[in-house]
């Protein structure tokens, strides 16, 4: 047995016992009700990471919740990396559907049960304690940063700011995360793209109020049927998106990407049974591995205008709105690409109806080679803990913070996530199965071992 | 001052209180929790007619809601005239736009502000106050029934059982109804033509629940953005409608009507400016006045789906609903029509979303002969009221019930409508002017007047 296996099978029982600590502290972002527990969960990474040596731990006050910030020196001359990750969690409700408390932690069936076993706490603490097993082995040959917020399920709305502020004490070859997840247990990956996003609102107005369908029907034009004809306009009948120049900064997909992209195991009808529906709808051209990762998409979020109570109410309504977005990938410009959007709508809106479409938000799809020597640490470390070299798979979601990091920093991230879809992040019964635990812990103190030799 | 213009001086106060009585019962047929309302109603017209002196007054429960009879005897070797009439309204929503309470009320600038001031409680009060002052005058030289029900605004659902199984209760030589409405308070017009209409709910959907669209977007349909391109593909850029066989059965415009309209007054710039549009949109080949009265149309009435909250939630919705109406015109058999709409919404709906196309309700349009007697009546008495001739014109709302009548009675309606355009019936801030109203009393007590000498 490796001395790292060897050293997290020795404290594996306290590594459990700090993860239900901090899993105890109840720190949901989206209620005002938990700020005390954000200052608990910055107290509690301030005081453990202290614990294990890190020189320089700080508590930085936001607008928002603490950040904590970390600073293990080891020489200033070789490389640093920076370890982010999230201490705040995700409402728990709804509470009925639990099988057990979710702030207060279990182990079931082979299964750590509770809030924030998986994102991120559970995935935090694998950072955290790879680290402190490296460290205990003398394998750590880097300079570690250490960087912990508490608003990530809301938007990290002070993050970026707080990044541009602290350039300097930031600094790092290299940003590691774990909070994404992998194609299986049996599966490994690691995730090398991320999607962006760009949101707009769009508002028709005809009459200036709603009007009678049988006195004004098939004279005024009725902004609800003009809605939907300039939505039907955004795509064609191949799945292809019609905005003009939408694609012109798209990286095609290489057929290496596309092979690796062929061997995660996938069974169309499985996923067809899983959603109950009788076919696919996609780009043509494209897997559907491809099409809801790699490449672009168009999807209305909502739509409203009219009537739309019980029974049949005939109107010609003066109003109609749709929030509508897209899901960019790399390269791919959010602001441009939302530009482009409007100019479009406006290009095709008829003059018969006034047509208002209003930029939501937007974030950059993000993409990591995978010849990064980083990446190839991570890899390989993922490869020893799990004995089986890890796919390197692009997924469909959008992390913002990561795209701001480079934004910021010019540095890659490495996504080093170890969740499974199975660990019903954001629902009930969130889990972690507590061999991916240990072999995510142990994947991280390989990373520092093998990091310095690449 | 005529004796019918002194008659109602004299009872002006009393007959606007009598309305607002009325009004002031929220009698939404489209909502179930307003049962209790459609019996108050019934009662009020009930125990109003008895006061009258109207001699059998019952209410007849139906499997809906409740219809009054009433049988005001003065001869039986006198002609008859049945007065119809409903006491439901439509839902008051958006209520944030209404300037006064909709079931409260009020008089403002000379104009009564109330859902229902219009349609139809407003028309009904007129015709029953012209009633009440040609009886107290001793003007009223034929029998007369009152059928007044609570369903207009659902489809009638129960009112032509109703009349099957009355038969000889209700029979009569005429029918006349004010729910109609004038071309403009200088422009007095009768409404000598109904539109008919058809109406749907269509259903979409795509995955069993909401999925992430982060993870599905691109790869799995969009039920919104599938329902769009369905409606979309409902009207062509001519303003036709491309359901098959949708025109086969409509009468063309003959030359002599078309006359006719070119003589009613009408300035597009004004009709564009009251509705604050920048241009209109219809039927290619057609005047406004045709499009909106003579000619088939066809309208989304409301449409909804996802997320319609604040602010941009990312989401690829399971569901999307529309409620979508035609207008129909003489000889387009809303059976058939019904029929042919999900048809071809089923025939172009992709296999990789469900669409459920559900008919909700439909009525046939309906054209009134200008030589009929009883018609020239009505002529002369808005004549005397309105001190104009009025116009005979084609109106492009549906009162389905209309034809219904022709169909079991036999019979022709007069359609003695006195509402205007501005009244913003159906929409918020519904009113009706005071003279109008007042007018309106006049020419229905004319009418008793004239119509024995026709």
């Amino acid at each position: 047995m490796s001395q790292i296996k060897n050293y997290i099978r020795e404290h594996e029982a306290r590594f459990l016992e700090d993860l239900f600590e901090l899993i105890r502290i109840p720190s949901v972002s989206a209620k005002s009700e938990h700020k005390p527990d954000m200052q608990r969960c910055a107290e509690y990474w301030r005081d453990h990471l202290k614990k294990l040596g890190v020189q320089t731990v700080e508590i930085y006050q936001t607008a928002g919740n603490p950040i904590v910030f970390g600073h293990y020196e080891k020489d200033p001359s070789k490389p640093t990396i920076l370890v982010y990750g999230h201490y705040d969690v995700m409402p728990p409700e709804p509470l009925e559907l639990w099988k057990s408390e979710p702030f207060e932690p279990e182990v079931r069936d082979g299964h750590i049960w509770a809030r924030g076993a998986d994102d991120d706490k559970g995935q935090s603490m694998i950072q955290i304690k790879g680290f402190e097993t490296a460290l205990a082995l003398g394998l750590v040959e880097c300079n570690v940063k250490f960087l912990l917020e508490g608003e990530e399920e809301i938007g990290s709305t002070h993050l970026e700011q707080f990044c541009r502020e602290h350039l300097e004490m930031l600094r790092a070859e290299n940003i590691i995360v774990s909070d994404t997840s992998m194609v299986s247990a049996e599966t490994p990956s690691l995730t090398t793209g991320l999607r962006g996003l760009a949101y707009w609102q769009i508002e028709v107005t005809g009459a200036n109020h709603d009007l009678h369908s049988g006195h004004f029907g098939g004279a005024v034009a009725n902004p609800i049927n003009e809605l939907c004809k300039l939505i039907a306009q955004v795509q064609d009948k191949d799945g292809r998106i019609t905005i003009p120049h939408f694609y012109d900064d798209v990286v095609p997909l290489s057929d290496e990407e596309r092979a690796m992209i062929a061997k995660i195991p996938f069974s169309e009808e499985e996923y067809k049974k899983f959603l109950d529906i009788d076919d696919l709808f996609g780009e043509v051209g494209y897997h559907t591995l491809e099409r809801n990762s790699c490449r672009p998409s168009f999807d209305v979020c909502g739509i409203w205008g009219g009537y739309q109570g019980e029974g049949s109410k005939t109107v010609l309504p003066s109003k109609a709105y749709a929030k509508v977005s897209c899901r960019l990938v790399a390269n791919q410009d959010h602001h441009k690409i939302s530009q482009a959007f409007i100019d479009y709508i406006e290009s095709i809106a008829p003059k018969y109806v006034r047509v208002k479409v209003t930029p939501m938000h937007g974030g950059e799809a993000y993409l990591c080679p995978i010849d990064l020597p980083a990446y190839q640490a991570a890899e390989e470390a993922v490869a020893v803990a799990f004995g089986k070299r890890p796919l390197a798979v692009r997924r469909g979601g959008s992390i913002p913070i990561i795209a701001a990091f480079e934004r910021v920093f010019g540095v890659k991230t490495i996504l080093m996530g170890f969740g499974l879809e199975s660990n019903a992040i954001h629902s009930p019964n969130e889990n972690m199965p507590l061999d991916i635990f240990y072999k995510g812990i142990e994947a991280v103190a390989e990373f520092y071992k093998i990091y310095p030799k690449r």
